[in-house]
């Protein structure tokens, strides 16, 4: 179950909030973005029926089970970031502390610092770890680099390494495809028309997923069902294009920045997992026109209750310029009492007879009718609690809003072209160094 | 030593960047703004030559050593973000999973999700558990309430919980400190002109720190050498100044979005407890005139080089409105090669002969020169490497830059009045509850 609640957005007056008839006056464009969509050929919704894919995982994670401690996954931008969120989404806090949990560690490099590699190589037991490497196009520089490293680790102390990784890749080209030919390495498939900031439900985060233990195929059933919404020609049942409206009228009120404020400590990772989202998919220079318009959302993460004692301030008083994304999560575990040692104290009588688990609701509306009173927009996702299955109806979610904010804004929202300068210039200074 | 690099700022277009003239036609403002700051008697930068504190944390730390396994911080806000940034920048990346280290495990809880509780709960030995309570007020809410869980559960067990926990508080008045009182629990005082978000270098981010085996001497030592610059009549001296100055005439040129981008993975916590600083600081309705003006600057956390693959599209193509502020480390430890196994091929030669160090410089340098190139301004700080002694710096750079930049706003710095009417409707909710 994963509801939207907007009703806030009509509280807040007309210059900063939107009306019932602003909402639901888009809603005859909803046919006309599909076939866009649709044209655009895009894998993101459409390679989820893929169940050799998962027979193949389940395979796999079988041959492997209880041979490795630790699972280490080589990836970085949207080869990274999704499986992050599987992982802190769903499962314990200190997963990676517990001992003897049966499931292996999970850790993902994103980054190339050489103490992260180096202290990350500390805890690693060679002959009990196994290396996703994951990059679409086979030739990211990060992950070759983490790659090259950990291989000749192997090959110093003479364990065949090529048992150690498996390959997750674009199916025909690229360097890890020709290297996993040449030495024998498996691999897995990114299909071709799905990008690195749609791939999470892809074996870019189903295998790790699988690895530890998660349930790849509740994750993939709550996307097929967002995906049976995000085809609905239908204002109210149609979410993400309900989100993608939002975001776009408010964008043209001033609203250029997105703040995400799950009310959940686990699914901080969900926010980072839709910042790259949003804004790889909406920094552009050009519209689809090729009229230079240098548009774009901000993304901005943040966490219920933490950041009420950290970011409220501004977002209440200062510039209105943003759209505030709530996610609640209806049940978040057991209920764990508060107990008040000193009930009759006036000043602590408040957190008399209550839990954590009303507390951060509390807390959260509060927070929700502070903004609103303030003339700040702001929606609430709702979620019955986290799991495989709701995390994959997440990410379907924003994926399909994303879709569709591109076609709004007239711009292409699955491509990355301004990334490529800093590209240019890093591999320059390389080859002259290295040659 | 702590450079600031501003080349970049006059490279950008004159719309986007500064001019020499430009930065240094506020000098003569230094004089008035420390007179001002002064008349609010801040302790920030006055608190810090508290020998008798460092005493007092060194002999309480001696008189615990080897009694505890792990420390955990109750607190939220600028009573964690301080604690969380000197916990992760100056230990092991993966400090709490590695055996023997001879240091308890530090956990700063700064939320109240009933699933953080448990499962924090989950690791603990309540026997082997120490807790720092930290709250300026003494009545936190989220802070008290996770008191009164941990407690109860020591009574629970019939362990004498007084033994195993210190307050953190004001030194006179509110709920910790009478409680301190009739239940002879030890205490540490924040100085009452410290408010929580400037309070790193006072016993809330300083006796965590020193339980886990830190060298807190040294981290004053940092910051006492830039409260020195901070006071110095001298644009070229004092570094606080410039980065105000730069945020302030960039603020005008529609760049209100600040980036912190470290390109280091211990630092990205620094960059959190920065965006609590700036956010609260400058995020307000009212000037000093009492005139309405809904002032602030957004800040924004970023890490390099991972955010390069999700943020760098939106920050080279998106809207102008950012002022970039990259960290820089010149020392990221021993030189950790990349051996590129396939050295004649064209497709990886650009990795020949190179490392992880000179990899991650590189591309910052491709980062911040595509992002001049196309017209955004950024600035870079530069640190030799970092230890307590820069971290203690870069606290009070950003704190003097802080107070500097309240004064070019004409706001209060030092205030956070936009936080109460939430607080106000969760208490009222709560209150309707409990009673």
């Amino acid at each position: 179950m994963i509801k939207l609640h907007t009703d806030n957005l009509g509280k807040v007056d007309s210059m900063h909030g939107l009306s019932a008839g602003e909402l639901e006056g888009n809603a005859s464009l909803i046919e006309t973005y599909l076939k866009n969509i649709e044209n655009k050929d895009q894998g993101f919704y459409t390679s989820i029926n893929d169940e050799a894919l998962l027979d193949k995982i389940d395979s796999f994670a079988a041959n492997i089970e209880g041979k490795y401690t630790d699972i280490v996954v080589l990836g970085i931008g949207g080869s990274a970031l999704g499986t992050i969120c599987i992982n802190e989404s769903l499962t314990h806090l200190y997963q990676n502390m517990l001992s003897k949990t049966g499931k292996p560690r999970l850790h993902i490099l994103d980054n190339i610092d050489p103490v992260l590699i180096k202290e990350t190589r500390d805890i690693l037991d060679l002959e009990k770890t196994f290396f996703i490497v994951v990059t679409k196009s086979g030739a990211t520089p990060e992950t070759l680099s983490q790659y090259f490293y950990f291989r000749d680790e192997y090959t110093k102390v003479n364990i065949p390494y090529n048992e150690h990784f498996v390959f997750v890749t674009d199916p025909k080209v690229g360097f890890l495809r020709t290297t996993s030919l040449n030495e024998s390495i498996l691999t897995f498939e990114i299909p071709e028309n799905v990008g690195g900031r749609f791939s999470a439900l892809t074996a870019v985060g189903l295998l790790p997923a699988k690895l530890i233990g998660l349930d790849i195929r509740a994750m993939i059933k709550g996307a097929q069902e967002m995906r049976d919404k995000f085809l609905k020609n239908s204002l109210d049942k149609n979410l993400p294009f309900q989100i993608a409206n939002i975001q776009y009228l408010l964008s043209k009120k001033g609203k250029t920045i997105n703040v995400m404020t799950p009310y959940a400590q686990k699914l901080v990772k969900f926010a980072e997992w839709y910042r790259q989202l949003l804004a790889e998919s909406t920094g552009k220079k050009h519209n689809n026109d090729m009229e230079v318009i240098h548009t774009g959302l901000t993304p901005i993460t943040a966490l219920g209750v933490t950041d009420q004692h950290s970011q409220s301030q501004l977002y209440n008083e200062g510039p209105n310029d943003k759209l505030h994304i709530f996610i609640k999560v209806n049940n978040l575990g057991p209920e764990i009492p508060i107990v008040n040692p000193q009930p009759e104290a006036e000043i602590v009588n408040y957190l008399n007879n209550t839990s954590f688990n009303h507390l951060i609701d509390t807390e959260m509306q509060g927070t929700t009718e502070a903004l609103t009173q303030n003339s700040r927009p702001n929606i609430t996702i709702e979620i019955d609690e986290i799991n495989e299955e709701t995390l994959g109806g997440l990410f379907m979610l924003f994926e399909g809003a994303t879709a569709f904010l591109g076609e709004f804004m007239n711009i292409n929202a699955f491509d990355q072209p301004g990334v490529e300068l800093s590209k240019l210039i890093t591999k320059k200074l390389l080859t002259n160094h290295a040659n």
